[in-house]
């Protein structure tokens, strides 16, 4: 057995255990880790300034963004304090685990549960920011899973050191404490990776966090079942009957409240009624205003050339690929459509099933728009930055899925549980049930008698 | 766009006029399938006696099993008459769509409802039973799934008739009632498979039901969810403290009860401290009464062979390959373990995830096996063979899927519906919330102030 082989079946064997772990010893466990973490923080910051050494000579060469060697430091401001409390805020949530969502009476002796259980062994694939290593290790130890992390080169230092300590305060745990250190395991080459995406024996999830095509890599190299989205194309659509000052708050907001975020709106799919009117002119304008390029379809450039002559470069054509593409940025891709249906088939052709939604005071197209669009949030007058495991109130984000089986959205603890079926007999055998033999009861069990 | 994509658009067209589906059209787009299928009858089984003459020239030629001959018969006693009354037993079971499963208030003007949906598109490819083209097209329209269907070679005919009926029941509904004919397609070739396993982008979720290299060959190509499992490598264990009797009730059923079933038993584990009773020696007895084959490891073969030295061949030594093998007959793999622990070992190494009984008198023992045994279905004191749809009372069953995301167990048509999240706001946007702004309420909304 590899190394990479030996260090996935010893994430197994401890997933194993953590299936039997109470609420309170994850708590402990999590506690313990806030604890080592502040006990340790110099050794920490010490591993961040090498990364952060190397990474300069890296920026100053033009290997690296900026923007990526920002994200690396940990020591900078309250940073390390909000990473510690975030561990805290982690034990005040709920156990996902060991609810029961089905219990019924197959016969007066045979009791069938359905039970959430961990999924058993998650592997985390990230970029750049290393307190990521602290937030997805306490996210798998509180809903029962063991975890493999691998980060990104430029935190290679910072990485490791955070994985030693919270082992470390994992091997520290009184004896009564059954969760081992191999919970929390990390590795560091592409190569440990690659074997790893293979070894579907003995991992259940990858949860990819970082780019578009990190993610899509991973998607095209595993048949284990990926958590989370590549694209984050997601579209506001204005109906005819909207209400101009709410398209004006939402639409500026959905857009330009944070840009680089896969919740923001990347195309605005505007009804042609409202070209009539000044709706659309004033939704332009207030986007113009925000310093946002809008590209147009034919109708919309005629219009907005025409009104807006003066927005410059603000105003340009788009290409068919605009309606595919995922701006990350001050750049929106607007079309004018017939109808309700026309927003609903375009989105579902080009959206990335993230999260769309619609403006309107008529609750009627409203329903219509949010039962057909084929997306895991459909919203009514609302922004599509919503889309977030805290605003959703789930106090933790994992990602945010696109998939369309299990977790789908913002997922929170619960996106971190799969349940299994808890069947208890008294001696019985299939044999002895069906026509002109005995009968299976199939009655619900009230939360009073479960037996579990 | 090629013929074959054309079809797969088409499916996902009629998957998005399924989302406004109630369920009174559900239900009387399927009992309008039923009476088109009386009505045809004679042209069915004209297609059907097609297929089993080519079929029957096929066997003579030793080219088919006579099992396969005889699966694809409908013509024969009341056949025909069950498949018609699967139909209206569907309409009979819960609209599985449409649930609110979270509902939340994260302001007083703003409501965010987790609502069950359909999956989409499935893609369902089948062996010999021509009856699975009516089964699952019920339980994927009850679901208000669009689906492609690809049977069998030999019932070829009879599949393209029936999906022909469907169509044709389909087409002839009231204007009323908007559910397309494309809702339900049928695919002949194996070119058209591989194409249509590459088009993720309008297919949600493939259902394969067959052989366990039919499943392994669509897991391994394709990027689709799969719902399903290959291997069904169930286990029996029999603890120190096991009643003897329902050992004898349980063993012989698990195993012999229908062998050639995903939930038979595959593999016996008995405690080390039951070779010093005569427990493990009646069990063994009857199953080789029943015609059983013990194929044995060291300790229980060097047992039995002083205990049972009459067994003749019906006992024998194992190979390591007989605890990774799904006999599919009457055949058992058995094992000695040390403990509770060596079994939970065995079976998480060595089983697929499907179905695993202990029995014992121990409650602490039996919690602590199907707390950490990682399986879709955990069972004390039962046969393996209840893992099945109808007897856990879902009044269907898609199949059983050893996934451990989403569906799990036993799948009924809670398993072809995910959720989606309803956001319904008043104009709120994101930046207005946070530290110093508005603060989320959180609060849960009850069922009887829903705005859906």
């Amino acid at each position: 057995m590899s190394a990479i082989e030996q260090l996935a079946r010893d994430a197994r064997l401890a997933s194993v255990s953590l299936q039997s772990v109470t609420n309170e010893q994850k708590n402990e466990a999590l506690l313990r880790i806030k604890q080592v973490l502040a006990e340790r923080k110099n050794d920490i910051f010490a591993a961040n300034e090498l990364d952060k050494q190397l990474a300069e000579e890296q920026v100053q060469a033009g290997k690296l963004s900026n923007a990526l060697f920002k994200r690396l430091d940990i020591c900078k401001g309250d940073k390390f304090e909000t990473i510690l409390s975030g561990v805290s805020d982690i034990t005040k949530l709920d156990d996902p685990s060991k609810k029961v969502t089905m219990a019924t009476k197959l016969d007066n002796d045979l009791s069938l549960y359905r039970v959430t259980v961990p999924v058993g062994v998650l592997l985390t694939i990230f970029e750049a920011r290393p307190e990521v290593v602290v937030n997805i290790s306490c996210l798998a130890l509180k809903s029962g899973n063991a975890v493999i992390l691998k980060g990104g080169k430029e935190a290679t230092h910072t990485n490791a050191k955070l994985a030693a300590v919270i082992q470390d305060a994992l091997a520290s745990l009184p004896a009564s404490n059954p969760i081992p250190k191999t919970a929390v395991q990390i590795v560091e080459t592409r190569e440990d990776i690659s074997a790893l995406l293979d070894l579907d024996r003995y991992i259940d999830m990858v949860v990819p966090r970082g780019s578009n095509s990190l993610v899509k890599y991973i998607q095209n190299n595993t048949r284990i079942p990926v958590l989370g989205h590549a694209d984050g194309i997601c579209s506001t659509f204005l109906d005819k009957e909207v209400d101009l000052n709410k398209a004006l708050r939402i639409v500026v907001d959905a857009k330009t409240s944070y840009p680089a975020a896969c919740n923001s709106t990347e195309q605005l799919l505007v009804h042609q009624e409202l070209l009539q009117k000044d709706t659309f002119s004033k939704v332009a304008q207030a986007l113009i205003d925000a310093g946002v390029t809008l590209k147009c379809d034919a109708a919309s450039h005629a219009y907005l050339q025409h009104h807006h002559a003066g927005a410059g470069d603000k105003v340009q054509a788009a290409g068919d690929e605009d309606y595919d593409t995922e701006f990350l940025d001050h750049v929106i891709a607007v079309k004018v459509v017939a109808d309700v249906d026309g927003a609903v088939t375009h989105i579902n052709d080009h959206g990335s099933k993230h999260t769309d939604a619609i403006l309107t005071e008529n609750a009627q197209t409203a329903d219509w728009f949010m039962t057909r669009v084929d997306a895991a949030g459909c919203y009514w007058n609302a922004s599509t930055r919503f889309a977030d495991g805290f605003r959703y109130g789930f106090g933790a984000e994992v990602g945010v899925s696109t998939n369309k089986t299990h977790a789908r959205g913002p997922v929170g603890l619960d996106g971190l549980v799969i349940y299994k079926y808890r069947l208890y007999g008294n001696g019985n055998i299939t044999s002895e049930y069906g026509p002109g033999k005995k009968e299976y009861l199939h009655q619900p069990i009230a939360p009073s008698d479960y037996q579990l």
